[in-house]
């Protein structure tokens, strides 16, 4: 379908600049002439998330309070891109931090967009097999995860009675899981 | 697993404030003691979307300019929930006014986290069948929609090759397909 019908941003300032959260506000033209004075956008260097399989075979999983929603969450190891890191450094690191486990290699699966209206940035998701519980973790201050390790009947039974719950965490597990064949088509 | 390190909240004030987005700065104490100055949330009223079978039982989309990311999207037909506004009337309002389509009833499947370090609000899906195209669209004047009719294993198609590829809308897609019994289990 055409994409002929692009905003044009006329002016641009930040109005949050700070390492977690750095926000834009512009002035935009929309394609029928109409101006709107504040139109925001969440700047993002992007996150990644990463499905683990241990060497018996076990999905590594995170719980952890997320002061956002105010209480504790179910979720993929994960976490944001720091500068000039790349998303496959990202991901090596996010596990080692948050799990203590090491693979020997990360396979890309795919890249979402996390919210196309107010942000400009992309979330990334790996998958790894035969993971070893080699390193130690190394928590951010902030954090403070514990670890789960769940087979793969359990972590579908998780995602379908809603204890996994986060939204992009939910995208990337139904996905590795049909890329890699957990799941079959019935038509 | 225990709930126990929840973060306390020792002030609060709002940085932006606008009918689009609305965020607090707050000053926590975590629970091993140290102050964070300024942790930032997005209050959100929330999001619905809306994974509509037409009569036919084709899928309506929409195709759209999201100025965040800066390029068109395909998704589920989705939007904000208005003040005073239930996630099903918010539901349907979105369907009629994105696509002119109307449907007895509407079945919820789920509720997501949307983002739950950053943003306090939750996602809405809503499943219905036997769409009419009755209404006539109502489109917000940011908005210019075009909607797109496809089957269910093209929707897959489009899933699996990453065509759709916001995460909320990837979430809320494969979590229809499994309840509604379009994917089976391998295992």
């Amino acid at each position: 379908m055409s994409e002929t019908r692009l905003w044009e941003t006329i002016k641009r300032e930040y109005v949050i600049d700070t390492p977690y959260l750095r926000i834009r506000k512009e002035k935009v033209r929309l394609p029928n002439g109409q101006i709107l004075g504040d139109y925001h956008i969440q700047e993002s260097r992007g996150w990644v998330a990463i499905f683990c399989k241990t060497l018996q075979g076990e999905v590594v999983l995170n719980w952890e309070y997320k002061h956002g929603i105010g209480r504790y969450v179910l979720e993929l190891p994960a976490g944001g891109l720091e500068l000039s890191e790349t998303p496959v450094e990202c991901a090596q690191r996010e596990l080692l931090e948050e799990t203590g486990y090491v693979a020997q290699s990360f396979e890309k699966i795919g890249t979402f967009v996390i919210d196309p209206s107010y942000v400009d940035g992309l979330m990334h998701f790996f998958y790894c097999k035969n993971a070893r519980p080699e390193g130690k973790k190394k928590i951010d201050p902030r954090e403070k995860i514990k670890n789960r390790l769940v087979s793969v009947p359990d972590l579908i039974a998780l995602i379908r009675t809603g204890k996994i719950e986060v939204m992009g965490h939910v995208a990337a597990i139904y996905t590795v899981l049909d890329r890699k064949g957990l799941w079959e088509k019935k038509f």
